[in-house]
């Protein structure tokens, strides 16, 4: 498709990725700009959150989408459907984006036109863990499929996100997966974790979502 | 559990990580052990379809276990309840292994005393790919609900596979998955890859995919 823009991202020439991430969190700031970074499993439905929280909120605040991927732009083409721009940014086999990576993004996207711009990062839940992107907030999704145990395999992840959403709800009759101990066991790893237990699929709990994220933008933004 | 040994495995000394896995695979050659590495994302039913391997293969074949994880023990306590000897491998934050830290899991676990030697990777479909291991055959799951596009996605880890399990058809009424069109993106990886869809909950197909393995280990170990 020739609406998507494919950015080749070069791991970053900084030393120091934390003191390159607070430099973009205070660009951002400064321009007004919130950036979420989202984090995940492959297939637990990233994307299809992504275009149901741009349906949401797309109509209140202005949204870009930077889609990372190792070496596709099926995400992207979805994403080009709602509307909004987007980029796809290849890592070039990288597992996660750094914060030097993530801003060669930014600039490419014209981030400043934003209020949100989100990074769908890399399907992967250890290595984006590691590195802070800049982002204003991190959240991650979790599917019902992928068991009630992934707060004590994958602590990490758990201890850097602000907010966790649990998709995939549609299917709990099917699997056997407890919604109450994920829920102790993500609060073990992060007692302030916001956590927002939905289906993208039906809409389900979808409203609770995104209305957590518009008030996030509005803060930061300097809106609310 | 106080069965389940613990190793704390460490990044390689080694600079060539592909001679240090053929050596290793020339040492289990040498003494009859085939290596099973097992690679998917999180969640895609790792265990629970090597649970069920072990039950069909354990009476006519010797299995060891090692399952490699960031930081729980959750995956060796459920194997040690088969009955069959395994270790866990702290990779120590980690997503991946190499060679070097396969063949410490390989001397702990006294490799040649088996006839088949399972190690379950990190989840993850990325990093775990980039690294031989030593192994003798590389295996990896999908499971359904993880989606049938995941091969344009995650090019690398299909590539290195010489056998791809589908797991979860139990739950394809319930997704949006294609069988035969994640066939086909698959063998555009690899043509050479063999593909077995199970249900590791209901044992469906599981008879396909464990003749194929003990096969593997017979005509590796020299006993075809």
């Amino acid at each position: 498709m020739d609406r998507i823009k494919i950015i080749e991202v070069k791991e970053s020439i900084f030393a120091d990725n934390d003191a390159e991430a607070n430099r973009i969190r205070q660009a951002l700031k400064k321009d007004k700009t919130f950036l979420m970074n989202l984090m995940s499993s492959p297939g637990s439905g990233k994307t299809t959150t992504l275009i149901r929280t741009i349906d949401a909120l797309k109509d209140h605040i202005r949204i870009g989408v930077m889609e990372a991927d190792i070496d596709s732009a099926v995400d992207a083409e979805k994403i080009a459907e709602t509307g909004i721009p987007s980029i796809q940014l290849h890592t070039g086999g990288m597992c996660h984006l750094d914060a030097g990576m993530t801003e060669q993004g930014l600039k490419e996207i014209g981030y400043e036109n934003f209020d949100l711009v989100v990074l769908e990062n890399v399907g992967n839940l250890v290595c984006p863990a590691e590195f802070d992107t800049g982002a204003v907030k991190n959240v991650m999704i979790l599917s019902v499929p992928e068991g009630h145990d992934k707060p004590l395999k994958y602590p990490l992840i758990f201890t850097v996100c602000d907010a966790l959403i649990i998709n995939k709800i549609d299917v709990l009759p099917y699997f056997d997966f407890d919604l109450d101990k994920v829920k102790e066991y993500a609060h073990m790893r992060n007692p302030k974790l916001e956590i927002f237990p939905i289906s993208a699929k039906t809409g389900e709990g979808m409203e609770a979502w995104t209305d957590w994220l518009k008030t996030q933008v509005m803060e930061w933004n300097g809106n609310d």
